[in-house]
């Protein structure tokens, strides 16, 4: 059964605190294993990644090699149907004109000073993307991470996936090959992570790792943070429905399962102002449950995690809103639009009847990775940002060094920082131009 | 004496990549301590904060309270001369120009399927500032954390500092008055970030932390973030200078030095493709060195940790420059502006001989928060963005959705989510509109 809170009753506001309190993952603690892995990798590089990947996934890579080769990309892309991989080519395309648009633009002025002042993007020199093995092989999940990193002009995107008894899921080297990856690993695990971060004799290290992984691919990731950069660490998903009686509940239940299928800790909640309508929505939760092939999953998600949230009034939905934070926000109510524009904090926005989630996570054309876990209050999806930084620009002449020298002697002088201050004067002081040619040159 | 290094040297990769790889700082493990102390301010909130500022602050809280008044702002700023203040002022305005370019612009399409899409970024609701006491205790810091956070719309902006002994830098407070920060509580170390993070009964909790500390200061923020956002943690500071002879050597000399002074932990870094131009600086640098009040500090940097590369041609330099990706890059060489554009990494650029980088650490405009410890291969100064987050946006109606359906089913079924292509299979199944209204309604 999923939780019930209603707004009306008094007790609503503590119970309403203890939901959003609730842990939905208890992250082992595997830090001491991951370290002694990094340790390992960093100290005999491939043969370390040779004798982890016999160990943890009963795979011969000194056999096989570390490195997929272009052929066995080009076998993957035969293995899978006509129509994914249409389906595929029509999501990169649209993921890919998506994030053109995110391109930032360089600045450059020259301020009322005469002081020249400007920034530049580039992009991360080279990124390196974590796929999971087995059942949470995305292809969607690679073209999520790659196609930005590819609009941002990252000249070099290497893939690591393990391959457990040999295997890669094919659509996986289809996908990574359709986004323009020509640099895959098999291999796997906090051994990857730490391959990545530290390069062995044939991965050569990137500057930052992108993309999901299990408890010790997180613990890793975490651990060499600083050595290269990472992503945010993800939760499990979740969505927030906010919809009113206008819907048909089979639709919303629908999305709430679409939700609940990915994950036992993945979290469904529906908020309305019609408690008709909620209970119509969770019978045909119930209903749909019963023919659904991961129905073991979602049901438990949906019973364990899932929550109707029963409103007096829709002008009670932002707020509460804001502080779940969600990852997916559906808003499926008479004025989407103006409600969502009330609403300060969610990954994703899906506004009207006629916009399932799901849509944005194959080929909308936004990224689906998403900050969960409530940090949509101060973080964003995944996009070419993260894989461009900023350098500042500064360029001054005499005349603008003496307009704004005498500020900021006097501001280093009152943090008594006297170095500071006379790298400045030391230049006003000077008649002449830095140093006369030498006779020498 | 400096490290000195030279291309020419057979030995230089390996000696380039010792330098590199050399730690600067020991940071204490003050994990067990720090989470210690989070957890007693998560369970006795104010009256945790009470005691443990008597214990590391020597200060009694309960006597003097939590929040500095409006009163003590107004006198900490009659305690600053005329010309701070005003040289306060004129970096405030400087600095708040400069952000107000990196506003992000929301977007909004409809692409050539019907389908709307789009973002939308909002600032982030609430970020406490944490401002270190004693000598580290820089107003400049102050208004570069809280401008961009103004500029970016943050609705509470907190400040946060220690007050050993009762006292609090004035500076510091005007910085903070003048940069429009009212809600400031004299507390520090990792109860401090403790209480931000959880809240207390005096301090409401915040989505997001900035600011520098010390070694507790940084563990709590490790420990905090996920609960809330954290800005990067910064290591000790450092420049690279890459000079010519046609410099004048004190003039370089004096920027090593203002680097140095920071911190014994701080690095500064010559590279010049003239052994004798080379020489001189470092001459000049033990001249200089004499004077400078804080000569012992600036003196051990120098020695410990300052390096001289000399280069048999500019050429080599954007190569190892990348490498260094220095948080400060210096370029006073004849062509300045053409060989800073071939260098991807570094966190500010500072071009030309009359562009010392201390205009950037006060008044020049751009942020002085910059990636240290080669993180600006993979991040950036602090900035606007870093106080606001995306919203993605996606609107369909029941034509788009019809468009993008079948290859997201199509992509649903390949990865085995049966739920997620029944979303959108619904809606396109029924022939109605979503629900007719009820009778009752």
């Amino acid at each position: 059964m999923p939780k019930r809170l209603n707004t009306r009753d008094p007790q609503f506001d503590a119970a309403f605190a203890q939901f959003l309190g609730e842990k939905r993952e208890s992250s082992a603690d595997v830090g001491a294993a991951v370290a002694s892995i990094i340790d390992d990798v960093r100290t005999r590089g491939d043969a370390a990644l040779i004798d982890l990947s016999k160990k943890y996934d009963h795979v011969d890579l000194e056999a096989l090699g570390l490195r997929v080769s272009a052929e066995e990309m080009r076998r993957a892309r035969e293995a899978c149907s006509a129509e994914t991989l249409e389906a595929l080519e029509f999501a990169t395309a649209r993921i890919a004109e998506h994030h053109q648009r995110q391109l930032p633009t360089n600045e450059r002025y020259t301020d009322e000073r005469g002081a020249e002042l400007g920034w530049r993007w580039t992009a991360v020199e080279s990124v390196g993307l974590y796929v999971p093995g087995g059942l949470a092989s995305y292809p969607s999940s690679v073209l999520m991470n790659v196609i930005p990193a590819k609009v941002a002009g990252v000249p070099r995107i290497v893939m690591v996936v393990p391959a457990p008894r040999g295997e890669i899921n094919p659509l996986v080297l289809a996908a990574a090959e359709m986004a323009g990856i020509e640099e895959v690993y098999r291999v796997g695990g906090a051994q990857a992570v730490a391959a990545l971060a530290y390069g062995t004799e044939t991965i050569a290290p990137v500057a930052k790792i992108v993309g999901p992984g299990n408890a010790y691919v997180a613990a890793a990731k975490r651990q060499v943070f600083g050595a290269v950069g990472i992503d945010s660490i993800a939760g499990p998903s979740e969505v927030l429905v906010i919809a009113d009686r206008h819907n048909n509940p089979e639709w919303i239940a629908a999305d709430l399962l679409a939700q609940a299928e990915h994950d036992t800790a993945a979290q469904s909640i529906l908020m309305t102002d019609d408690a008709e309508f909620g209970r119509a929505v969770e019978a045909a939760v119930l209903r749909q449950l019963q023919t659904l092939p991961r129905g073991n999953i979602a049901g438990e998600s949906w019973n364990v995690f899932g929550a109707i949230i029963e409103l007096q009034s829709l002008d009670e939905a932002p707020a509460l809103a804001d502080r779940i934070a969600a990852e997916h926000l559906e808003i499926a109510t008479q004025d989407a639009e103006a409600l969502g524009e009330r609403i300060r904090n969610a990954g994703a926005l899906f506004l009207g009847a006629y916009t399932p989630e799901m849509i944005g996570d194959y080929v909308a054309g936004p990224n689906h990775v998403l900050p969960t876990s409530r940090t949509a209050r101060f973080s964003s999806g995944l996009g070419v940002l993260d894989f461009m930084k900023r350098t500042s620009i500064l360029k001054l002449d005499r005349n603008a060094l003496a307009e704004l020298a005498p500020a900021a002697m006097a501001l280093a002088r009152a943090e008594g920082l006297e170095a500071h201050r006379s790298s400045a004067e030391i230049r006003l002081q000077s008649e002449q131009q830095p140093m006369p040619e030498r006779a020498s040159s």
